[in-house]
């Protein structure tokens, strides 16, 4: 069936995973906000939520468009993909994109709708400071170097829990909270809540998180070596996943 | 076994599980409130307390009934077996849903007696808002497109993990804390505790998760296309995992 | 190996594990109070901590012991194994509880000491009331009931999960917070501190999961059927997991 | 790939993410101190973003170094090696526990930078107490337990599942909350936050871990049983697994 599936069908998979990933993220957020005063538990809750909703939207979206969810995600498997033959072409990787900031946007509205909020409004909530962009940077660059490392050591079957549980952890130890996802970042300045993120702190969220790309592209080759080239033999294919297996380990937050 | 269970056994099944899935939902609810005074501590207790009991009613129960536990669950792998000859007939159905009702009223009275509560006394906890319905509506239609696409894409044998961490993340991201099953929606109409549902405020309840039924029966044909014709060839039975497996991935909450 | 263990060594195994978990249960409990004045929040932590240890423990030692580290757990096993000529005889029985039990003081006075409690003190804490009585019993046939139905059902390897989560929603649907074993109950009599049971509350406590222990094996037999009698040809003996398994999924808390 | 993984890349592995394991603990303290005024809360979330993230370590880096992060798991490993002629050698042991000390102070520096703290500042947080180190001996012979037990009964491939949610579960049952690492440790101290550990500190709790150790592996002897000499037949070789196999249980914290 993953063969067959489109490239309609795929983008739209992309937004509605996307969607599915943000309204969560928002929704979340704003009942945990509504419930306790503590922010502790607050983002205990948020991060728990996160962990359940993303492992089970890769575990469902994967076997169709591989569950991206994230333009970062995408960018990274187009550049493993252009010098190994494989992975998402430029075609590919421009419908994914747009699909997944316009499910971005579509999550966060359905998550004001569901909490009898103003169904858009700009967040006023300020992320720009230089600790903040640095926590994207480290998270972003951590989850590029799972989905790389998964995928080459043969393990990308372990994406949904692994890249969910990352995510999980990121929550916490990132001074960001980590989105490490420009969709989820532009669809989350869309609402006026306390998982929101103003307007103005959006583009350096995002130049930071591209940053944390380059740093995980790097640090991947640095550890888990270079895949074989394309001349290999078969018997370097099974040590070394490639890229354009059906369901990519690559996957989003 | 499972081939052999009398659908006697299958509906006492249905009964037991879904009762077990009220106490659960019911006790853990009376136990949060009674413990902590923040009512985010106790959402986070009752989502927790309910990924681990339902993953473990999915798992044990699975083998016997399809572990269902939810008429929502029940009529939708009905419609799809109606179309493609597998699935449970409508005398199956009409034995599930009953069972599960009577198991749903029998778990809350039985919480309430582990908790030395009234063992029965209408709840007066109002639930009427449309954006509790609209969170109805996303958290059912959200179950069933699970559902669908897990038995869709292969990945059946993921339900139990998967809908009990679906469940966890909808009580956060949906403003009803996600009931998304009409007997449970019922049984808990029967505790005047935290957990409970006035009376009155049941049938909207029910009504907004049947909406949810049908919107996630059409996103489910949109995302993961139609099943091969009963016609196609092996193959095709390959890549699509028919509904007349022994262990359908459709289960409840 | 497993069939390599001498009695003494399983003896031991159930010793070292049974004691390993009344500490962590200990333990949990007293680190649990002294951080938090919420005891929504100290169940959590309780509640998860045992969640984790008990999961590991039935992980580490299931294939050398069967892991029960719980008298009813073996009880059950000897009562099934009884009648289809498989499981531990009364001799194993006879070598397994009393280790369970002197594991389970060891535990808790190690848990005393990390914590710089008196090594040996008698609990002072009451909990003699009918309805945690109906709590004990719901909470062990529950735990019979899914020892039982996994191994029935061919899925016993399942049970380090499935065990450790069904105890990790019964802390929180049971208003006895499930004990639902005698040599945990007779353990934490041994410590003055939250986690603790006052001597005269043991053995009701006990009484009730005995209760328990009959009403699960009663349970099992309707909703799973009964075993295939020893005659039965190899296609049952597919279908119906007998109980002579190296590794059985009855296991403990 | 794992066996061309070099030497110097393998080192590497356990620096990375020996740092990132250290960043988790070290990020996720400070960010609970700064959220939450419930100890108990920060205890949670501090253990589950330990078990969310370690877990993901030990599954990315145990393909290619084996994802010891620890170095008494490197010397368990090397020690159990010694005798059976497998695992690291004395050269792979004096290359990997530098790295893990080194990338451990590097995780430290990379958190306080992540937090807007000073990169270095040595820990006030005195930990000298006979009760705390009783703590840490407990919790480092629990995890040479269970990495050695694992590998011995065939499940090695259940370390990061298991590694993780025993050091989750030790937060809570240990006094200490279970360092149970030496390059931790040193780490901790180069941090004035929370969870950091004042250097003073430092060398009772390396010792405290040594001692636990050493109780591991001999623990581990009696319940476990000593492994199959090398003249044993292929059969013993299928029961016992041996220590040389490419990705060793022994994984840390």
């Amino acid at each position: 069936m993953t063969q067959t599936a489109s490239l309609g069908r795929r983008a739209a998979v992309e937004c509605v995973g996307t969607g599915a990933l943000v309204a969560v993220a928002v929704g979340a957020g704003v009942q945990a906000t509504a419930l306790s005063r503590d922010a502790g538990v607050q983002l205990l809750a948020c991060s728990l939520a996160t962990v359940f909703g993303l492992g089970v939207l890769l575990a469902l979206f994967g076997p169709i468009s591989g569950a991206h969810l994230n333009p970062v995600v995408t960018l990274a498997a187009w550049w493993h993909g252009r010098r190994e033959g494989a992975g998402p072409g430029a075609r590919e990787a421009a419908a994914y994109i747009p699909a997944q900031v316009a499910g971005a946007i579509g999550g966060a509205v359905l998550a004001n709708a569901m909490f009898a909020q103003p169904l858009v409004r700009w967040s006023t909530h300020d992320r720009s400071a230089p600790h903040l962009w640095l926590g994207e940077a480290v998270a972003t660059a951590g989850l590029v170097l799972l989905a790389f490392g998964l995928t080459r050591t043969g393990r990308a079957h372990l994406a949904p829990v692994a890249v969910a549980c990352y995510i999980g952890a990121a929550y916490w130890f990132t001074s960001s909270t980590s989105f490490a996802n420009p969709a989820l970042t532009i669809g989350r300045a869309f609402t006026d809540t306390a998982p929101g993120i103003a307007p103005a702190s959006v583009l350096p969220f995002v130049a930071a998180q591209l940053v944390g790309l380059v740093v995980g592209v790097a640090l991947a080759a640095v550890l888990f070596g270079r895949a074989a080239p394309a001349a290999a033999p078969a018997a370097a294919q099974d040590a070394v996943v490639p890229h354009a297996e059906d369901q990519p380990a690559a996957s989003g937050h």
